[in-house]
């Protein structure tokens, strides 16, 4: 019996707040951790305070596993969202993107406590990304939002490691692994962002020993999981541990592994490259897209490349051409 | 002696909410009074209505004149913004960017009341965008909000028409009026949206009558508030009540009348039609920002369609690119 959705994800529910900026000014944050083209979690009086020092910003839902649903449901394919907001505006915004895209959202969201999370994304002159993250509501998630029929009825369950950044969501995150054991879904997880995997590095380890079926990294991810220098065989030292893990390699494409399969895919030139933000959430999306429509690796990989392709030729992380136009 | 500010511009502060859309959606909404291509009022309900249909947006701080005070800051200009907004979300954003593109912007929010204006834009395939806004806090605009001292030490007092959609905005638009006048600056006024002018036609007569120097408008508006068929004849007819008087003709550019001169001015095609959601508001800034920096009326004229040119080649109504750089 097939099930209703191809993919569940879990993650943190955010609203980007993005602005265009120069390579002087993030140079200029570094006291705070500001590490360019990577996410630096901060608390919400930095978040009011760097807001402060941004030119003028555009808002739009984001999230690393969100981003990947709206991709995913952009190709046409029918996905659910689990993940937590305030009951507040931005909350608001992201409740509505979710659910306009056509993607399945009905985590209850949060009463009493901290805003909506919002991630306020500097983009730099050679498009890179910069993030920093008020987690706020986001990471309050519980095991109680873990939603058993959701978990039972999808093919894939997958999870983005920035919910390990706090031990209640890491607890969802572990229920959820279970959960999907239990129904016979498979279990996909994305590294999410090597300073991440740095903060928990032997608890992904354990998750892709015992639990991941499928693996997304990039580069700098693969290589801080396993402390192995080299990405290939970084990649390959960890590739017997899930059916298929992938590494993104930006604009030298991806590496497939599954068992004794070993796909290359080449990346696709954007029409014009204006901010790389949600590249890889977008590849994800796409792969995910070809792995429930049961076509071959090489072409889930084609698929991943042509959604970030579209995600990278404008700004703000998730697609602004319905992708399956683009199939 | 010169004053502080090049330009104060008084106008409703509102948050745009963005959406692509089909010309099938936009027709299936006429019941509810939506024009394409023009302006809609609508309740807190209809907005809330209204915006279960859309697809994913994008939210940016918009409004007729404050996207034209953006525009101006953006060529260089030294300005001011007076407008309300809630103390909410959608308030800190508006406020954000407007202070972020160096816009002076210190009128209190509103404590208790409705949330901050929002206005749903609805852009076609065509680029046309369609609007229905809710005016939320924006109308709660007292005399009280008119800073005497701004006035003073701004050289134009640039109004939006849209201010006359309630009676209290209403009374500080006039009461701005007599302070432009005591202190010796020159009243400008765009007339925002040809239904916004039949709905306020006589007041508008009597204010370009008796206040108004400077005067913009679009061909429906001109046609509209003199209610002669032809462009030009319309023009002409009203030509002598203000010191400049302004008409956009769309991508025929726009005709400037001032005493015996009369300037054409051609269009700048954008580099790809996007949206032309704040054409007339960015044209207005390149006219005022030419005007302060005492530039001949074609040159203004000019500056006019640089910006137009600019806004209507991205969604959202606001310069991304600094228009000082394309001078």
């Amino acid at each position: 019996m097939s099930k209703t959705y191809g993919v569940t994800a879990i993650g943190n529910a955010i609203v980007d707040i993005l602005s265009q900026t120069t390579d002087e000014f993030i140079a200029s944050q570094a006291e705070f951790g500001m590490n360019r083209g990577a996410m630096t979690l901060i608390d919400e009086a930095r978040a009011a305070n760097l807001y402060k020092l941004l030119g003028p910003t555009t808002e739009m839902s984001g999230g690393s596993a969100g981003n990947t649903m709206a991709a995913y449901a952009s190709f046409g394919g029918n996905g659910a969202f689990i993940g937590k907001v305030a009951d507040d505006q931005f909350g608001k915004v992201f409740a509505h993107d979710t659910k306009a895209i056509g993607v399945h959202f009905d985590t209850a969201p949060l009463r009493h406590g901290p805003a909506t999370a919002q991630c306020l994304i500097l983009v730099t002159p050679d498009a890179q990304r910069t993030m920093n993250t008020f987690l706020g509501a986001s990471i309050k998630i519980t095991e109680d939002d873990i939603n058993e029929d959701l978990i039972a009825n999808s093919e894939i369950i997958y999870l983005e490691g920035y919910l390990f950044d706090d031990d209640q969501a890491k607890a969802a995150f572990v229920k959820t692994a279970e959960l999907t054991k239990k129904h016979g879904g498979k279990l996909a997880l994305t590294l999410s962002d090597p300073f991440c995997v740095v903060r928990h590095r032997d608890d992904f380890k354990r998750l892709v020993d015992n639990h991941v079926d499928i693996l997304f990294a990039n580069e700098e991810e693969i290589r801080e999981l396993t402390q192995i220098n080299d990405t290939e065989q970084a990649h390959k030292s960890i590739a017997d541990k899930c059916t298929i893990s992938v590494v993104t390699l930006g604009k030298n494409g991806s590496s497939i592994i599954s068992g004794a399969e070993h796909a290359k895919v080449a990346a696709i030139p954007p029409r014009e490259l204006i901010d790389t933000t949600g590249a890889g959430d977008a590849y994800a999306a796409g792969f995910l897209y070809g792995l429930t429509e049961k076509k071959p690796l090489a072409e889930c990989g084609r698929l991943g490349s042509l959604a970030a392709s579209e995600v990278i030729s404008h700004m703000g992380p998730r697609p602004l051409t319905p992708l399956k136009t683009l199939l």
